[in-house]
């Protein structure tokens, strides 16, 4: 019955920042993004960083890396329901390489097309350390209506887009892990989920529906199990999870099926960039009309109820799963 | 007759950035500033990064390297004309050490109530290698009224804030440089001069006078020869500087005066944090009274004129000061 996990990085940012941000569009930094209020709406902003070795593979396409390091921000705008306005970029570089600058900025150009959020500004510093791509991103919604992590009540149904733990799984073959073997006749599936990790699918089609029906949401990117408890913590109340119900794709499925990966290991991965919300029952049937006309899968995994448990995960009899990492946390 | 100068770092962006920064709000990557158009006004957002080892040194304390972080991008929106309206941390670092964060976050939130800008959120990452602090900040200008690095003209005057050659004289000291030396014996103008490069004075007071008066601004922040190249060169005018009166500190101008160091090199140097603007001859005296009340030096440095060269710093015989390196270059 302890109340929601805390990570290393969320107790720093605890300890440091939260008593200096003050400012009530700071939101105490329990949010995935903050609010700047201007007289014709708010401004949504979020920033997210991700580092050579860390967030993605030294040998990633530079095309791909681009591409996740505006995505990863676009998931949170519209798990916050903003329609995206633009971003900047800071990139800290050991040098200036053409081949790998030519392909990393073209790609973010189309996607900054793709996803109708232009690159507005930025800085170019040196670094003898890794490459590292920072990407502050700003997206509008009327005046107050950013949702929120907090605002979850017990009966809401806790909805989720896509699928979970393919990134997870892209990630272990590329590093050769037990999925590369186990796939090493699929090629197709191996490079889905290779996809899925270096290329998020930011769920921009849904932050209307999301900011219209939702009571409270998160983007997934540390882990469905650690962020739902995030979610959870800031609501103040728990959630009891179906874990069959819990969205696969064919190959993730497949894995799990043959037992090369527990369900536990995928709802514990970061990567996904899915939405996972807080959807009263009286609005799922709109909101999961909303989500098939946007081209958005949902799926219903489960209630949200009260208390401060850590949400539990339940496998089909009623056993619940043993989590013992529930996400990730830089420190 | 050659055109400004364009060091390896603008040539980076404009080969790469340039084309996919296409929203009027962007200004083609052409300034210090972006601009978030909203009914009621505009955002104007700056970003800059500082790097240990690059922007600052390992053994800076880490209340002043807090204090640059913030003061390096409320000297951008000061120059813009723009008033503080908050900003975004993202800090890259290499383990949570409790006791470089303390003094760093307190130090910073001592800053954000000065400067009347909040802390709205952030990211830390983990990294391998040196610390990064990236910050975005935000500031508020009625709608269109962003001051530009171009729209100054011929008969301007060419004005700047406070003293140059500070920062790189102090950088200098703390390197174990002539400035050590040359200083030995005058332990006070040793420490104002390495404040002057740990903690830069954004001139956060001036900006409504700017906004008010300038036809053009830029801070300098890569070296005053270099910056006002930049400014020029974005008008599509040139310069004649009276070299002899560019404000100098009591120190920097012993030091000068005692053949110690040549101006030409502290007016290449960086981190100097100033407002360099062109102000029309017409309003010099309504700007000057304006900053005297703001409690922030300017002084006429020189006049624009038309044309494209190189703006030229003249000495007390009109003989031009040669200036090989105009500006600080990461590339």
């Amino acid at each position: 019955m302890a109340s929601a996990p805390v990570s290393a990085e969320d107790s720093l940012i605890a300890r440091y920042f939260k008593p200096i941000a003050t400012d009530p569009g700071a939101f105490d930094l329990d949010d995935d993004a903050a609010a700047l209020k201007m007289p014709g709406g708010d401004i949504v902003v979020t920033t997210d960083a991700i580092v050579e070795g860390v967030h993605y593979l030294p040998d990633d396409p530079p095309d791909t890396v681009a591409r996740k390091a505006l995505r990863v921000n676009l998931s949170d705008l519209a798990a916050k329901g903003a329609t995206p306005a633009g971003f900047v970029l800071t990139l800290a570089l050991r040098a200036a390489d053409d081949s790998w600058l030519k392909p990393f900025a073209q790609a973010l150009g189309q996607d900054a097309v793709l996803f109708n959020c232009p690159l507005l500004g930025g800085d170019t510093v040196a670094t003898p350390g890794p490459l590292m791509i920072s990407i502050t991103a700003f997206g509008r919604v009327p005046a107050g209506k950013m949702v929120h992590r907090s605002g979850a009540r017990p009966g809401d149904r806790v909805v989720v887009t896509g699928t979970i733990g393919d990134a997870a799984l892209g990630l272990d073959i590329l590093k050769g892990g037990i999925g590369a073997g186990a796939l090493a006749g699929d090629a197709g599936a191996r490079a889905m989920l290779i996809g899925r990790y270096r290329v998020p699918q930011p769920r921009t089609a849904l932050a209307d529906a999301v900011r219209d029906h939702a009571h409270a949401a998160i983007d997934v990117s540390d882990g469905l199990a650690g962020d739902l408890a995030k979610l959870c913590a800031a609501s103040g109340v728990s959630a009891a999870i179906d874990a069959p119900g819990i969205p696969l794709s064919p190959a993730a499925a497949e894995l799990v099926a043959r037992g090369a990966v527990g369900l536990e290991t995928l709802v514990s991965a970061g990567d996904d960039y899915e939405i996972l919300c807080a959807i009263p029952e009286g609005r799922f049937e709109v909101f999961a009309q909303a989500a098939e006309r946007a081209s958005v899968a949902v799926t219903s995994i489960g209630t949200v109820i009260a208390g401060t448990a850590i949400p539990s995960f339940l496998d089909a009899r009623g056993r619940e799963l043993l989590l013992t990492r529930r996400s990730f946390s830089h420190f």
